[in-house]
């Protein structure tokens, strides 16, 4: 037996807008190649080089919503006429495999994953601090005053969501968030739940 | 705010006895020279080279005793004629310091922590296997076949044990098993309630 004997996991990895969430992402993707990362399922159609089953699902608006009314989705949202989704299947598959798989979604999303997949490991990647999270918006583009307070009131009330989840990861340095969110990973698979059937099997052998 | 910003942690080490944590203690101490190890107080006279607050808190059996009547001992046991036990005053000035300490101690002496410190982080050494157990204890040294049967019977017992622990790590390799304890340490340092009363100050400062 080592550590990593078992199922794989779902990490969830969610936060505020503006804090980072794909910069974060794309290092991991690098650093951590043995993580598979969720593929989402759309309605819009694939633009230049996007291939299906990589980038996304791409399905019908018929076909995805057959897959909304049969269950087929951890959560579905609807933006500028298309559908998006997460599809059960795909993470099933994966940590039955004994795969870890990170699906990385905006915080309503994650809420909806939630629900019907507790036995995630919700991660929040949280701003080193609420001025530091103003500037990461400011300087993202030319936004007015207003915008940008209203803004920052979605992104704290969105900060308010913490209290679901497991793990909160300071994104003050990509690497060190990286790094973090490995050593979680890793410490989820020495849970004393997961090593637990094993031990009781041993006993059975003594007995 | 950074992941390490708060108070330190107690990492209590156990397992059952030939799984390896003395030799995974060594390691760690070169690995991770950031972490604290817990000195013991004893009653026992110093060896040639010990030195008082370093390898033990050397004491008369008289203070020994008023120190247990004080509740001032984490647990404590008598072995050979000498009392040995682990301060509690050493484990709560050096998390108070934002520095985590480690605790390596055999399964009955971590039951005792556990009640007086709770909130600790309970780790259990793991053999990969019954058999990779025997061998160890087989190879420690010139064993009796019956002294076998007695240390797999009590090693058994100790792995019940498990039950109580948060985290299990299996000792396959050396190296592997100090990186899943120092995952464990990182992660326990992201764990929501640990970021809550910051985001709680956040809260206070934006309404």
């Amino acid at each position: 037996m080592t550590n990593n004997a078992d199922k794989g996991l779902l990490i969830v990895l969610s936060g505020p807008s503006g804090v980072g969430k794909g910069t974060v992402c794309s290092m991991l993707r690098k650093l951590a190649p043995e993580l598979v990362y969720s593929v989402s399922a759309t309605t819009r159609s694939p633009r230049a080089g996007e291939v299906d089953g990589v980038n996304y699902f791409f399905k019908t608006k018929e076909q995805f919503r057959s897959m909304i009314e049969r269950d087929e989705l951890l959560e579905w949202a609807e933006y500028v006429g298309n559908y998006y989704g997460t599809p059960r299947s795909f993470v099933n598959d994966t940590i039955r495999a004994g795969k870890d798989i990170i699906l990385e979604i905006e915080v309503q999303g994650a809420m909806k994953v939630k629900q019907k997949f507790p036995e995630g490991v919700f991660i929040f990647l949280m701003p080193p601090s609420l001025g530091e999270l103003k500037n990461r918006i400011v300087t993202r583009g030319t936004e007015t005053d207003d915008s940008i307070r209203s803004r920052m009131s979605v992104a704290v009330d969105e900060i308010k969501l913490l209290e679901h989840y497991d793990y909160a990861v300071v994104n003050d340095q990509v690497e060190s968030a990286c790094a973090r969110i490995r050593s979680i990973i890793t410490a989820e698979h020495c849970r004393r739940e997961r090593i637990m059937p094993y031990v009781n099997s041993w006993m059975e052998e003594v007995r």
